[in-house]
């Protein structure tokens, strides 16, 4: 009988009250089981961290369920089998799963999307070819719907979210906005082929933005909320359409921010300019899309006409400090963990 | 040689800081002069009196440029032909125009729809068969888009729009909820056939609302904002589209409510439930929807399956008056002046 595998992990061990701190991340190990009939063993080989698992941390309602205490962390991954108890599935082959923060998890077989290393490199899966490239896709083409000509800015944009979302936009034919902190971010959009970069952390945002988007902003892809927004919103287009995808400055927010009250000039001004604003999870275009998004991004990526960039730290046990860079903005394209 | 026509009409004396007072309008008498080649001369017998006119009195940038002081109030009216310099036009003719808060009005005789009193009383197309109509039908069917057993909650609720968007969504298989601001009007939500019907200024809205829609609310047509909206955001469900018509509450304000500033909460719910906000004016949806607008409306009507409600005061010089009870919520049905 051979040694039982042991499975570091990573779990919830409290709620973070704002930025996440060292003590609310349980690092343990425990023994592994052998697959059960239809299960995998799988080794987690990269580990996806997202902005999204922030909100999944607190019990606030949201889209998802909220994580429990002692939970393991939860995130997209991409595995290698280890030992199979299901057809179809043999020890070696690299499949899409959602191990969450740990080196080994068990999972049915039919969960998983199974990769081939020929098309494009796996860890894509968890970036340009998996959710975040599919969360652009979707929220830019069913609700941003950028026509040419037309400019569609995004902020975050050198995330793996906004820079699809800026490299589809040209695709598309419409002139492309990117904003982004700091000045290596901003020489990075120049290199992807945006139109405009911008750095939210330079003095007069508004100015340079109106220099930017001289015709105004017809989709505004939005991933951060906080003063982007602020800046972005009086130069929306009338019938402009703001895809709500994300609001990165407000996740680690303890306080609501202090007053006057704007929600209500945010409601006068969708009226005044027949504003259309959508919040929306890439889960509801998956059935409707996911195959065309497959088809048209590995064709993009293979031809250079999306280029993707990920940002990879060795070792399960800095994902918490990784995370919280993340959150920060402290990372350049898709935030990887490789585990194994 | 006949004695020249003499107008009475109602101009912007001031731009108004908060609600319009007195001084605010200026009532003058000026000569009519006599329709140039291609014009009619046009006697008002019906002034609409809309919530919109209220924005156009400020300067703030919004969908329609403002009226300039001295400029006649604008508005929409049911006028007969008087005197007629264009072909296909006679003196008796009832038409819709936009003719303002004045006695008499010269018109492009193109730009006039033509009414028959048999198939409507006239008033209505400044009502339930013309913009405010056409207002809840375009909003309520081209955003709102309800389906059958899904819960539609609209506020001002017994205005022209309100209650044609209750029963329009009734007529859609949908269940109806009405918010009014007193027990009167309360009682004639329930006349309409709407399914729930709630005073606002009565305690403990949001649990009385709650009762209503058990099942949560699919879609918000937003008249009013403010309070109402506060209450019905936190019920909204899951893909909930909101058309924002009208924010009545806010019009008369002159400045911003205390903090805190909760704007990014309300970005929040939107990306939290994956809500559509879009704002709208009906203009857009002319061309696409108006003439079934006409048809479905007109055969609604005569059925009986739309009832609607003319609150009528007498007199030009009363306009003024009228609209500050209008915008205050003293009216019931479509407010309208009978100017001759």
């Amino acid at each position: 009988m051979s040694t039982p595998l042991r499975n570091r992990r990573i779990r919830l061990a409290a709620r973070p009250h704002g930025e996440p701190v060292p003590d609310d991340f349980l690092h343990d190990v425990v023994e592994m089981p052998s697959p059960e009939p239809g299960q995998v063993l799988l080794r987690t080989r990269y580990l996806s961290l997202d902005p999204y698992v922030r909100g999944r941390m607190s019990d606030a309602k949201s889209y998802a369920a909220p994580m429990e205490v002692g939970d393991v962390i939860v995130g997209g991954t991409v595995s290698e089998v280890v030992e199979s108890a299901a057809d179809g599935c043999s020890p070696g082959d690299l499949v899409l799963s959602y191990g969450g923060w740990q080196e080994y998890s068990l999972e049915p077989a039919d969960r998983l999307r199974r990769l081939d290393p020929s098309v494009a490199p796996v860890a894509t899966a968890l970036g340009v070819l998996g959710m975040p490239g599919f969360t652009a896709y979707a929220g830019l083409l069913a609700i941003g719907k950028p026509q040419p000509g037309e400019t569609v800015a995004v902020a975050a944009a050198t995330g793996p979210v906004g820079s699809a979302v800026g490299q589809i936009a040209k695709l598309h034919g419409a002139r492309a906005v990117g904003i982004a902190g700091g000045e290596d971010k901003v020489a990075h959009l120049r290199e992807l082929g945006f139109d405009a970069a911008l750095d939210h952390r330079a003095p007069d945002l508004p100015g340079r933005l109106a220099d930017a988007a001289p015709d105004g902003i017809d989709v505004y892809f939005e991933n951060v909320g906080g003063a982007v927004w602020d800046t972005v919103l009086p130069q929306l287009n009338e019938f402009a359409r703001v895809p709500v995808c994300g609001l990165a400055a407000n996740y680690n927010a303890t306080s609501l921010p202090e007053g006057p009250d704007r929600s209500g000039l945010l409601m006068g001004a969708m009226l005044s300019r027949s504003l259309t604003l959508r919040g929306f999870i890439q889960r509801e275009f998956v059935e409707a899309m996911f195959e065309d998004f497959l088809r048209d991004m590995t064709d993009w990526v293979a031809d250079g006409k999306v280029q993707h960039t990920e940002d990879i730290t060795e070792g399960l046990e800095r994902a918490p400090e990784v995370f919280v860079g993340m959150l920060n903005g402290r990372n350049l394209g898709k935030t990887l963990i490789q585990v194994s």
